[in-house]
């Protein structure tokens, strides 16, 4: 799946203003113009990468800032595993645009390439089931696209891109729906007639008792919130097939096994984006003064 | 300290529309014109806060956005400690509004939260020396204000801004400058003169060699990278206070303490920004039907 | 369904910057500071109301943009319907604000209430069938938000907000699907697994021979395009039940509700917000001079 | 005369942005990297081309967004008149960036050679009278360039562009002027003196009895709004070549040659922007697979 | 005529992000929460006052910036004569926006009061002729909304406002229209007959022998740069009121009555924002300091 | 030192959105399509360049806008010292971008040149003193990286960018920072404490018996503010080396050397960059209409 230019483009050009508003103090003081930079992206722990596509952008765009010329390449594709020690990327141009990117790169790639690396441990752990891992709403403001696309890069998948595209009714919507004196069933097919035919409609249950008077609203998936084991496999059972079932709660790295293994469709994880630890990447940067140094 | 409005602004308004491209078609769809919502922010572990601000803008801007009245209350200041438990805001008003701003504020205050209160473990650590704990530039791209005020709120201090506002040359830097047969001492002294007086210079240097050569060009921070605890002790005899002395390289939790103990003036750690934990914050939100909802 | 705020307050701001760039010339020469106006919206045909909100927002952000106050009332809900003469809106406030509005607020109200009105008839025509009236992705650069916003006005339903958040396979998509000897089933399939469980797809299909092998994939809805009403009888005789039938293709009004009668689930109409006739709304405004002009 | 690049960029930026927000779902999961497109605009009925820039920009940008490339040919200057069947553009190129610009493009080329190709028949109507057609500010929010483009793409004139750049004094306008006692040919004097030198200045009059006393303010337009054909003669006689005659109100095709023959210099008409039919322009788009599909 | 409050919100809005893009370090460091700071505005030489707006709106934006409030009164009108020594108007609120606003306020008042000033020194050098002293495009990037209030505070009037909204076509402009043969006059109304009919057409003549091909073709405007004094009263009587007659050319405070008195309607001064000397006026400003700095 | 090549774009989008906010209405009518230019920078009187890349910028700018090419060559680097008549820069390509573009790039070489030339007098004043010359925040609103830039190629050097990046405590601080009956040493301390280590701390004196207090708070920098001469060498005499002295209040050319002479560190001087005059540079331009224009 292909990542999003405008997105990453948008977060990159954040950040570098963010991180120069008005030039690299250091570097004009101390960097001939003409000078040049190779660099090489090292990993210095195994991981999934992702975040190549920022990688690209940022040298591109400090590039551009500076009116010179930055080539990267020897980036593999987002998913790639790697161990430690191998190159992640290879940089070469001028050193104004490199020392301007480097961090911005950087900053980017190791946290991307955490969530794809802790997404693909989860994804090994259901490896079997019927289950897929997906994200949540608990991204980082400003991020959602490229941590998105870092989940899928780690093998998992998404889940409703935001509070625009799919219906997810949650216990205080019920409570809300049902206030009037509507039976359960007939108050969400009315929301099923008032949504666009194009959007999926997932109901949270709180208890199996519910479970009925929401299947017979024919929803699309229903979400079976802080489950026991015992109950989300009596729930798969009881839906039989009639909706996607999805698991939610806590989910962590020993306890998704389990939670896949009782038939789920799909186990949401917010902390594949929320809690992904910073992947050690390095870059190290050899500078070549320009003439204007050794004059 | 203050928090930067503008900043939190423009990270609420990014994480809105992202959320949120074209309205939340759930509530849309569910909750009728007029519903209110009560909610309370409560602590499931104990932390410091930051985000504060954020909390209020996100319920603002929400409520602007919907067209709506929402009031946000007993959000204690950034920096304060608290318990699990604890109720960490109120919030009462328009049901839309409410639920549209939810997740943000959360995403945010959790987030900050976490960096706080990792912030707090470090300086406690370090209580008793002369250190400051201080950030550094591997921040959040987008989130380098609103993290560096979360630095502050626990306890810590900060580093430059940017690469526009304090010079710090590398050891590439370093080699540079000198490529042209340049010694240490005349080349950092043309650096200061080129730029404002206004702007700290500090070095880094590879080993305690460099030191004096360093330090006749009268910088003002020397940077002690990757350094074992008996160099930096003798780094910090020889300064002898003609600069501030910071260490800095892989500093953790269990390493803070004897490094500081060194006398160094400040220690980096970009763990506070880079691999703060999520702090769990919840928010149980409370909604009453508006008119429509009971015809 | 609420109107999206921030899009209608997009659109506004960007007509009133294209239609004033260094203000009213006209007024500032003519209306002394001070002068109020009141005006009434009457309709001059019949038709159901659509772009209210943009009213609101037009003298709104004109007041703003004056540093004056204007008021805008008794603008009647998206959806009501209208006779010719009926009063659809009164204005009182500052002079130049509500010359400088005037003409955006009257744009606005004019097209998108001529495209409720469109689809109401529609709707009127397919009354008694089981078919939604839907939009189409033809709508006016700009303005989707507000446009999908009165179709639902008219009593229409939309489709996919935009390429982001269905799959709609057309027939050059299967090709290349099927381009690497796949049948068209395992293809869909392996679509339907890469994308979002919150994600429904939708099959365009060629000719009924090509119905079964699409359904078999499970697909959510199948489009019909250019179906003769026998095959589109045919079809939703096949489908019976497993997947929604949208039909397309150059629908009238006049065809509508034959099409409708076959028992297809949508019909896709692209003239709602490409070709429907603006609505003629009236807008007199009656000038009263400040002070200075009677000095 | 030349399009409006910026113009035509904002408004292709906003539109693919609108309709892929974050991507295009279908493509991403059906055509595989490296895909190409070729595809040939079409017209199905006959007309007069306007939007050619906007075909050029909507590709050009989508190509962009994807990190691709994509070549437009062949399409006809602005101005154009084509037949049914003619070729009006090829497109070549990702298949990518050609299916996320597809429908863009056809939007704004559809909307815009409409506007054109009605301007047209006004012209044509008008032919061997001095009249031109010129255009109104009724125009869709966001496209005033574009529509005035082909407004002049059909051989029509543009009015003033908007509030800032001429004077167009009103009825509403002159009461006020009027209110403290000034006779009117006094007010437009002094309206004239405050104004710079290149306004134009433009009044409406209301009947025949206030001719003398407008011109007598040496304006340079008069405009005759709703007049009758009798009344339009007389105001061109008395008027005499002292200022520029417009006649205005609810001007049809089958209406607009009396009215040019009253000797009027210009006939306004709101129809030309507001009530274009759409023109009907196909695109058929060929996919050739990339060498990932038949892996 | 009243300001564009969207012009100066825009520039304020720059001035304020670019003067602190993340926040005031000395008065977050010194100035307690809550403290207040009373000003006052007064001139130290005499002139005549613009930018009025400007000073509301920088402590209006600031007061947002920080969340607080500051009360800006007894700003005089634009275009007030003020002696030295005369308030130009008070501050009162929050010290924290007080310190934010006072340098970017101080900035354009001190600015355009110098514009307003000098322009009324010319129009006062040609009073008892008619002449008006008008501008030119030699305006700072950014400021010509803002610099053109400021001449008309000062007694001028405007020029054209750009490039799009007249006509004016200079010598070398001349030689292309006349480059395959044709004549002037006729290369001349065929440019009139291209724009609307709301644009002025003003042209340039090098030398009193184009002057008469220049008229026939009905021009509005004859613009004679850099004439002698005896060229311009010939020029002024051969125009003979047939259009207006604008003078040009290194205009100086010394010349202007002398050019004036030729009998020119207009003169044409770029030293007018060009060339202004900054206004002093100066800001005292009173902080008392909120509780927390007496604890 | 490198020129901030985002400032000096987003000046010049400013500047000819402004300048031509729908197009060259004269070289739309009259400047065939195809026509090229040819044109010379000439300087009018002798001075020291700036703004050499916002004459590339503005040419390139242009030339995008209007989808064609202009090459620009011959601009020497900033801070070149040039007689009147020298060539400043060449242009040849599209006429209509070069006509775009010309006014904005003289109105900026104009100006920032004046800026560099004003500065290099300063600068040539002090010559053989220690002190350096340097700029304030008394930029114009939306020029400050461009006219700081000015000051470096004059040879002056820049104070503190903004609020934002070092502290300078006022008298009206220093009475804030006391009031709650602290000392000005102790106080001090405390702000130093509170800022990052990279943060310099300048103070201001009004008179020398504060000296003391402040130095022995280990600030970096004293700001003697309208000192007399006698003062200042008495301040100079007293800090002996234990922060660096800043100069300021008024300094004219014909004070400047007076001033150093006392051995401050730093003079600096407001004029810089807000009453600089323009420097007169001509453009000349020589149009060759394309081939449409000979037809």
């Amino acid at each position: 799946m292909l990542t999003n230019h405008a997105a990453v483009a948008a977060v990159v050009a954040t950040a570098l203003a963010e991180d120069a508003p008005w030039g690299d103090l250091t570097s004009d003081a101390v960097v001939p113009a003409g000078s040049t930079a190779a660099a090489a992206l090292r990993a210095r722990q195994p991981g999934v990468l992702a975040g190549g596509g920022a990688v690209h952008e940022a040298f591109a765009q400090a590039a551009r800032l500076v009116g010179a010329e930055v080539r990267v390449s020897d980036v593999p594709a987002d998913g790639t595993v790697f161990a430690a020690g191998d190159v992640l990327g290879r940089v070469a141009g001028d050193a104004h645009a490199v020392l301007r990117a480097e961090r911005i790169a950087l900053n980017l790639l190791q946290h991307l390439s955490g969530v794809a690396t802790l997404t693909a441990a989860f994804v090994a752990e259901v490896a079997g089931t019927r289950a897929r891992v997906v994200d949540t709403r608990k991204t980082t403001p400003g991020l959602r696209a490229l941590e998105r696309a870092a989940v899928r890069a780690g093998g998992g998948h998404n889940h409703r891109w935001s509070l625009s595209d799919a219906v997810l009714v949650k216990d205080n919507h019920l409570a809300v729906l049902t206030a009037g004196g509507l039976d359960v069933t007939t108050a969400l097919k009315a929301v099923r007639d008032k949504v666009p035919h194009t959007t999926v409609v997932e109901v949270e249950v709180d208890s199996l008792d519910q479970l009925d008077a929401v299947l017979a609203a024919d929803v699309d998936v229903v979400l079976l919130d802080n489950f026991s084991l015992a109950d989300l496999e009596e729930g798969v059972r009881r839906v039989a097939g009639r909706a996607l079932v999805e698991a939610s709660g806590g989910v962590r790295l020993d306890t998704v096994r389990a939670i896949a293994a009782t038939g789920v469709d799909l186990v949401s994880v917010g902390a594949l984006t929320q809690n992904s630890p910073t992947l050690d990447i390095g870059l190290d940067v050899d500078l070549r003064p320009g003439r204007a140094a050794s004059a």
